[in-house]
């Protein structure tokens, strides 16, 4: 299909998808003014699934899994039942892409013959039915990447990811909405358009796996993998109130998939699970990073250390943990926020767990040289893509259509060189700085505690206006470390009152606009989640230390 | 000292290297026509040694750790022998550069007097000379790197590898020669000269880490580090018939050492252990990358991957190795060179080894995108240091002074990006061609033998002439793969006949230039070394598929 109107392109796409939903599911429509803030638990209880359907879809994957296995549930119900939850997520915020729906039966049906047939499962993701980024290419569907470019354009070959994933019996039935190469903090594009938050309907549920965020919250999918180069994962993870694990490049492969921008290297883009229960992300990784699988025999670019268990020892021991306060010196977090960090704290603490305060004077210069060098280097590579579809530029983009405007004559080896040379002595004083953490008496810090963003979530389109600010999350990619989300609560317009501004004194121009866009009333109920951070190639203590402080949150 | 003149700031080095040395120690002088061709074999019967000496020069590293150890010899003993040996090494070959002779002696004395005193050794390197490649940041000396900006410039700050060294129980005594910005297959530069091969005075030792091929093949080094951006530790190795472990990026600490290229990544720059033991590297890399000193804690590139024992499992089983043939599709080896590669496939099959034929039909891409790579984002780095010294340029670096006459403004992020993917695919196909050498009846190879490079050791100044073909080596820098270099045989003119060039075909005019060349009785008794390459991060099973193939070319 030969088409340079992005418009043209959208229709298209769109077409394919509500035909593909269409000839499985008839959704029901509401009127928007009928629909509460909370789509999640309005669609449990709409009416729309059975009570079996209703028990598939609140059960979280190891349960899922556990109950294919002994053969209480087929894999074909749980995958039907996930798919015709995901029509409804569609209808409801907008979280799809791709329609993979037959082959989802298809292979769920095979899986159900081959355990009758053999007593076994074909592996240990046997009928577990994962959500992916939009990215994560399943042939021939095209992955647009929020680009009318690609909205059509039939995909070759599986990425290595989704391959290991289907030989351990992972169940593929829809891909999920980005932004426009998937490069801003909510998730919008000129093709498929906005998706939102399930857990409020005015919120974003982030950017850029937000349609994964918002099909995991809705409880249209259990697992789900997306990927992060400046908090792509975890941003829309934190705003769905989900784990979500952004590892270190190389510790999970990431061939044949589909790049924002294509062939950058200065800040490497990652992919990890996103779920509602931490425990999957483990069963995720021990899948994936197995000796039997060994993804680096595939992917050139993963390191050869298998998933790792117990890593944390002596087993029990106490943690030392950093913990970034309200703001990095740039952006001051909003009060409920605040408040989680301080929740957390608290719970830590009474376990007998100590919190130091962690300074950030060098997230400035981190920031700085991240958000300069995405310009520099994506600007041509994404505007080349989306001019010749006359895609309007969304403001959070405009760095890169201004930057592309400036030419790249300026921009040869000898700037690369330089900046290479800058974020390797950063990501080197920042190491020294953390085993400097060390003292006489106590071991270095455990890993760090940062907000994930200065919003709880933000009101849809926030992001536009008060400008994307996500240096809370990509001081860690630029360092390559490993960190992961964890829901702490939910704003309280009792408990998070505005702070006063004509007192409060702004960081920066950017810290004033999102401070001033705080609303208490407006704000009630928004998730709320914070993020531990380990050392690079530290996924598993990451996960342990997440389970960690998930135990104290809940004993508090 | 402000200069830019690179003759006076030559003078200037060679005065100081002169000076340092005869603080210690007066080296007799022998007209050049009174010299034979093997310079070590001179030494060593020349009446510069005492008996004591003769015998500590000729042992090995382990040996040397085990009799200091056992304290029949003490660490300055050892440490003024190697001082004293390396003085002559310099004088005959002209390998050295910095002469840390002061600080050997004070280290030396200390390490003995903790040994007296706690009957303990610091560590596993106590005592231990080792050489240290130009680029070796030992601080305040300068690390000239070949280029007189930086030939009489204090440095700052050890190496980390070199701290991690020194720890460990390493004594440095001496810093070795290297070709301009350690892009040349020879070492010659501006600053110190050339260096010659101590095995054949009228052959090169190789480059980059040539002066290290220099002094431990004259017994004045048990073992050496070198780096290697595209042959720079095997080419050396090889034509001084050495050990040389090229290893992957991130397995070995790099930090802090003075890169050749700046900032340059697109092709990652390593360093490893050179030595004429392949127990030394061994030893070496147990030392290194211990549990205990942990080099990924302190070097954000590193990986933590402890070094493993024993990875062929189980122990004894048979290889399946394949073996690249006389030419890699663009040059010929030389006829003593393909004798070696009869003779050890020979070896290896005579105890139940599979040798294979392995292809090189991609090879050629990969040398070209290397080559120009090296140009292209090379250029303007090394012309902006020599040229305000007024340097000439070797013509095996004309490409350099091309590419920085051409300019960057054509080499911006979008064609950076167009190198990095095509590099990706080439890694990615490389890697599925090596999968794909398994068979129903067999596993995939282990790992690839291949020669060196296509002399066995070039007459000096040779890849001047011919050109620098460092495409055997290069093939693996570019994959990341790790290889070492074995020793296997020496030229023989009886042997080693040339081949007929009036129906030689030659594959590529570089190929016919280096055809041309071999003349059997000029190469006469020239080292013959091969590489055994693994797959990335396989260090461990490099060495110990090295052991099995030096094993089965002692018993043949």
């Amino acid at each position: 299909m030969v088409t340079h109107d992005y418009k043209e392109a959208s229709a298209i796409a769109r077409k394919r998808r509500a035909a593909s939903i269409a000839a499985f599911y008839k959704t029901p429509t509401w009127n928007e003014e009928d629909l509460p803030k909370n789509l999640t638990e309005f669609a449990l209880s709409s009416g729309y699934y059975t009570d079996a359907e209703l028990a598939i879809v609140q059960t979280e994957a190891d349960a899922i899994l556990e109950n294919i296995k002994t053969r209480k549930w087929t894999a074909l119900e749980v995958a039907q039942t996930f798919c015709k939850a995901s029509a409804l997520a569609q209808e409801l915020t907008n979280c799809v892409t791709e329609v993979l729906y037959p082959e989802a039966m298809e292979r769920a049906r095979y899986l159900d013959e081959y355990l009758a047939r053999t007593g076994q499962t074909i592996g240990p993701l046997h009928g577990l039915p994962i959500s992916l980024k939009d990215c994560l290419v399943t042939a021939p569907h095209p992955s647009s990447n929020g680009m009318a470019c690609f909205a059509n354009e039939p995909m070759q070959k599986d990425a290595l990811l989704v391959s290991i994933l289907r030989d351990l019996g992972a169940v593929f039935y829809v891909k999920t909405n980005v932004p426009v190469a998937m490069m801003m903090g909510e998730t919008n594009n000129n093709v498929w358009g906005e998706t939102r938050n399930p857990l409020h309907k005015h919120l974003s549920p982030g950017g850029s796996s937000g349609g994964e965020g918002a099909i995991i919250a809705f409880k249209a999918s259990p697992l789900g993998v997306g990927t992060d180069i400046g908090g792509s994962i975890r941003i829309p993870s934190a705003w769905c109130h989900l784990y979500g694990l952004k590892p270190s490049f190389g510790r999970y492969p990431t061939y044949g998939g589909k790049p924002g921008i294509a062939g950058q290297e200065y800040i490497l883009a990652v992919n990890g699970p996103m779920s509602r229960s931490l425990k999957s992300l483990q069963l995720y990784s021990e899948a994936v990073l197995s000796e039997q699988v060994a993804p680096w025999e595939h992917d050139h670019k993963c390191v050869p250390i298998p998933w790792r268990k117990s890593v944390i020892q002596p087993p029990g021991r106490k943690l030392r943990l950093g913990l970034v306060g309200l703001d990095d010196g740039l952006v001051t977090c909003h009060p409920p926020v605040e408040r989680a960090l301080n929740i957390t704290k608290a719970a830590l603490e009474r376990q007998g767990h100590e919190v130091v305060p962690w300074p950030t004077e060098d997230h400035e210069a981190i920031v700085k040289n991240l958000q300069a060098a995405f310009f520099d280097l994506g600007g041509a590579a994404i505007m080349d893509l989306v001019k010749p579809y006359n895609e309007p530029i969304f403001p959070s983009m405009q760095g890169y259509a201004i930057a592309a405007q400036a030419g790249e004559s300026e921009l040869g080896p000898t700037k690369m060189r330089l900046m290479n040379m800058r974020r390797n002595e950063l990501q080197k004083a920042y190491l020294d700085r953390w085993n400097a953490s060390a003292t006489d008496e106590k071991p270095r810090i455990d890993g760090i505690i940062q907000a994930v963003s200065p919003w709880a979530a933000p009101r849809l389109g926030e992001t536009q206006r008060s400008g994307l600010y996500g240096g809370y999350t990509g001081v860690w990619n630029f360092l390559d470390f490993a960190s992961c989300t964890f829901p702490v609560t939910v704003a309280d317009k009792n408990l998070d009152k505005a702070r006063d501004l004509t007192t409060f004194n702004p960081l920066s121009d950017i810290d004033r606009r999102i401070q001033a866009d705080y609303d208490a009333d407006f704000y009630h109920g928004a998730p709320v989640a914070l993020q531990i951070v380990g050392r690079r190639l530290e996924e598993e203590k990451v996960l342990e230390m997440c389970e960690v402080i998930d135990n104290c949150l809940k004993t508090r």
